[in-house]
């Protein structure tokens, strides 16, 4: 109700408010002013438990954690792609299955020292993201944690179709994908090696743009598909090892980022690591059979075969090609 | 495969396994061995996203964070207890609104050089606490932390009623409470203490167990419901707040453990802080109309009438009365 002079005058002459002295209740608040919920949501934040439209009879849920320092750095990221990325990187496991989010619930863990103004950026990124996909942010909870931690929950709808799983490649379907690959590896490569000079792969790193529109364009014809998030050869594996076959691809086929070879080339690097092996860039991958027009956004980089495991080029990749949680850096592992 | 003799000798002469020696795939695949999912999963883990039927048409939903340190301590809970918990507080969220729980979603953040064991236990005890209540695990994510981090979502199902919310309060209601109060908080308190003379207490602390069936049986009666976390005091205001209401409870009326006087006598403090003012309790409070019926299990403590806030034996409390998540300690604020 203040002036904007006086409002703006009051924060120029205070230090940054911190969580501990907002408080728990008033950090909340501030995440739902001016928010607009959608149609799904029959009763959103502020009760025990939030109700959310399920018209298909069967919801479709997954779950994601980001760690700061281990996903995100805020050195590198404003805290508003933080939350962007954490609600994309979730939405991309749904839509994979051929659904369209619903609501999204997020618990968020921080340092009593964390400046009011990070937790306020991650949480309008959080809305931003899931508004841009017409869901809205149904509850969560807000607790004390060493590391800043975004634990975000997605539901989805599947508008009366068969879920789009790993498990039904058939023997002779075309493999394709959509969306480009290798790009948020080069964006956090560029990061540790601290050049900046490739923005567009910078940004892709911190937050990745599944092409979500080509999924669900695949819903009705994919025998099977699935969200690249560990790395385009990791999810292939368990896409051959779910559906019992064989993924062949061709490595020059997988689609990229004109920049990718460029960045690779200045930090004297192989830019196919990147491409077969990033994590995080969460296009998807599927397979059609042979006959089928495939939908607009994606491009064939193989097929299925009889068999175990994925082949690329010719030769069979026996194991990694994928980020691991648990290795010593945060970077893609091979 | 190999006879329990020779297991045995080869977990005797290793040294306990980490979580980064086994790996994330490995960890999530032990969570899983044997574990059987009941009918409400259409899809369990191991796909991008899993499904869960929702008959009703609607969904609730309900998510909570526990930090080790903060919500438990290894050396106070065996680390199925606080599995066990995490479920146990996160369901009571959901089944307050009077729905049923039909799965949860579980991600989980540990140090690398946390032993195998120990996410195997909180694994197990989620496990337990989701088996007793007819609900699958249905999926969630493992990830690199500094602290032990376990965050939960609930998806339940309200059968075809209404949602029982914190807002329904009438003027002229009674007020009464399912479960018993102050349990939770005497457990923190003797533990701090050093004191483990009253394991009734400490077993509540460590895991709280949620009169559910009180919570059903008043399902389709109850005017206002809400699951007692923060405290009775500090949730009741959180209900009259939302009914826009006065709530007016007699202190003496709460239903607490014949222990929590004793232990109170031991330690030299005051019982009525825990059994007002007590978190983690996770037992109920309603409104119901005043001619009506109680259900079993519920005692009346009060009564609702014009007006706004909390009056305890006549006296207003303006603030306080609950656990806060920003408060210096993890002991309950008053």
């Amino acid at each position: 109700m203040s002036s904007s002079g006086s409002t703006s005058n009051e924060q120029a002459s205070s230090s940054p408010r911190t969580v501990a002295q907002v408080g728990e209740f008033d950090v909340i608040a501030r995440s739902l002013v001016g928010r607009i919920q959608p149609l799904t949501t029959e009763l959103g934040p502020g009760d025990d438990a939030a109700i959310v439209t399920a018209p298909d009879g069967r919801v479709v849920i997954s779950s994601d954690m980001l760690v700061e320092g281990r996903h995100f750095r805020l050195d590198w990221s404003p805290p508003r792609d933080v939350g962007r990325k954490a609600v994309a990187q979730n939405a991309a496991d749904i839509v994979s299955m051929g659904a369209r989010p619903s609501a999204f619930t997020v618990s968020l863990g921080c340092p009593p020292s964390t400046p009011i103004d990070v937790m306020d950026e991650i949480s309008a990124g959080i809305w931003d993201a899931a508004t841009d996909l017409g869901a809205g942010i149904v509850g969560g909870d807000l607790v004390q944690s060493q590391d800043i931690v975004v634990s975000v929950t997605v539901l989805g709808d599947l508008g009366g179709r068969r879920a789009v799983t790993r498990a039904g490649a058939q023997v002779g379907d075309r493999v394709a994908v959509a969306g480009l690959f290798g790009c948020s590896a080069a964006g956090l490569a560029l990061l540790l090696a601290g050049d900046r000079s490739f923005p567009d792969l910078l940004a892709l790193h911190r937050v990745p743009v599944p092409p979500y529109e080509s999924a669900w364009a695949a819903a009705d014809t994919a025998h099977s598909m699935t969200d690249i998030s560990d790395g385009v050869v990791a999810d292939l594996r368990h896409l051959a090892s779910a559906s019992g076959v064989q993924v062949r691809i061709d490595s020059g086929a997988v689609p990229t980022s004109a920049d990718v070879p460029k960045a690779a080339a200045a930090l004297k690097l192989d830019p196919l690591e990147w491409i077969l092996s990033g994590g995080e860039d969460h296009g998807f991958a599927a397979t059609f059979a042979a006959g089928e027009d495939l939908p607009s956004g994606w491009t064939v980089i193989g097929e299925v075969v009889a068999g175990a495991g994925v082949v690329v080029d010719g030769e069979l990749r026996e194991s990694g090609g994928g980020w691991h949680s648990f290795s010593a850096t945060g970077t893609t592992a091979v």
